[in-house]
């Protein structure tokens, strides 16, 4: 997928991931890779996570604005999904999310994996959208750009 | 997820569905819809088919270059899925894949819940990024956008 | 499973599937074929929809009339499901179900690999046996054979 | 799918399960009730035993003569499927298949849910049919019907 | 796992098994074998239904008391549950699980490939603590140890 | 489960969790709860990897010594699974495994569900028991009790 060599990094120091898994056999293509469906799944979940505590409401997905896929991800990889807000709109909370994948337990090499953007809107108990509240003076926030809900 | 009236729509006439799956229970999530990791697994599955046979070889995701979640999709919706090539690069061909879920099979509504455009790469053997082939004469296509791989 | 060549044919002209799916590795059995298992859980659900419209009403499988495997389905091949309603009874529809798979993207060959017969029962909101409304003038139907339900 | 009493009847005496599953909430479909399919994939199972035992070598399912659904499987009953050859030809295996679903562990009754007949054929190490050695003089059995392959 | 000769066995004789399944490919480790979490949890099933019988009620799982993998199970492999109750408290069971294995339909052989013991409580239709009934005078148990809830 | 009140608590400071998941409704049991079979398989998986590490080598588990459900798991919780070396034999290593639950996003509690200890044996490319290598200076660890193998 990639010529290049494998880009090794590190984990973030300092930050926890929101969901961190070992994909399975009945995860893998006809190729012997990790579905590109799985991560975006998982990528899915992760980025609702602090969407829905930014939002403090329930949320659903209502865009993806990127999605790049850098390196595979084989069986036996443990994969470190990591989401961070990084805008807000009137209903509306966008968050990135960094996929790393440690590939050799024995002789650790980490590698990014997967980088996205995603939107989600905040949702009332009845499915309808509603406004996102005001983020906490701790952690302000750029506005959400033009384009998104 | 969306407070404008459900936009009915027909099934694209004179076109064959990629896929057209039923959501099943195990997909759903919490709120009772369909997962959207589902929908993206769908759809990356959906959009590699036109993207395999325009570059006769096999292919892996790249790039989701957008996604928009429409409606949410429920248990018991027969959700088709169509994808089209619309641009190819040197070694990468990039795919829209619209959704359609037909939401009652005794009064039927079919409602368009999600749109996409996934850019995958052409892979040899080895699974290292090859050629597409040129366009058949009788299909032409537009360039990929210069800033697809 | 069979030792004649593989019969190669076409998809039916100028009809949809019912449902259109890739098995993926999950679905395989240890000698690496999909399950029959599969194959038969995939034409249950296909053959319930045109039951499902025609019945205007749910339905519940109550036989499998025969059901004929040709040809093994592999991982990779695009399997798609056409059903008819054949007959119907005073509760009940019956459907004929054909499975083609779509071998190879690269270089396509399209194989009959199932013929199935299965009879549905209409259900009212109770999960009752309910009666099977008149055909639409426009699609004359034959009754059933004396020994469905 | 029924309006008859619960048929309450025993488990077989002195006969072992080939399978005793409990199915799971992923099993079910929108009505509550376990997928038709879900059966049919546990009862090409089941029946595959008996027959790969007898024909001494790996067997794949061919058709499914008969199969009747006789009452619907919740989650939370324990389902028994007995399986015994019933036939054999030049190089196939007919098996009947009986299903059986304990509905109440606190109360049990027991009810038959299924009753179904398959035919496989044996297939040599190279995936082709193969001959079906003699039965053993202490279990004889009666050939296959012509039909059958 | 274990570097002694396969120490093989028979199944129980005159006794019938809770569960009887067949791993599939989907459980499988990236080792070939199937999952150490497969067998747990089809181990926790197995042992609730004695559980359930004797509690006339009920259980949700509390410990596992010990639980040892003698052999590997692979796919193609019948596996067979066993479960007895072997003592119980004011509101819990403890029940003993052993779990064979038969590797070749052909040429069978069987293992027992896990022994374990957990401990189930008793649950109200509130999911609260509730008393086990005395036992029948048919079926005297031993008292649980004292560190059992 | 438990009539006690929720024993609240913090996520360890200072620790990276293992695996971190979020349980999915085909997870859940026919009371609603999360399987224990599931928190078994995810335990299971979370504990085999400081083992991994430890032994420089795959491993398998052989025992578990004990396990403890303190908490229903719901779906909705996002369930953090710790795990640490505990002690080493010749070939084995113990690993003690701690899971907690984030059980409501916008309001967080953090509920401690299942404590459990496992022991895995180091296995060489062939399967076969190997060496666990000496501790690395860094991390001095107490010797395995006299009861593992």
């Amino acid at each position: 997928m990639n010529d290049s060599p494998d880009p090794r990094t590190c984990l973030p120091a300092h930050r926890q991931p929101e969901l961190r898994v070992m994909p399975m056999p009945a995860d893998l293509n006809p190729e012997g890779n990790v579905f590109g469906g799985w991560i975006m799944s998982m990528v899915d979940i992760a980025g609702a996570i602090p969407a829905h505590r930014r939002a403090r409401s329930r949320v659903a997905t209502v865009a993806v604005n990127s999605f790049a896929f850098r390196q595979p991800v084989s069986v036996g990889d443990l994969v470190s999904f990591y989401a961070e807000v990084v805008a807000t709109g009137r209903s509306s909370v966008t968050v990135d999310v960094e996929v790393y994948a440690e590939r050799d337990l024995e002789n650790p090499v980490v590698v990014k994996v997967t980088e996205a953007r995603l939107t989600y809107v905040a949702l009332d108990e009845h499915g309808r959208k509603q406004l996102v509240p005001p983020a906490s003076p701790a952690a302000p926030e750029r506005p959400a750009p033009p384009s998104h809900s």
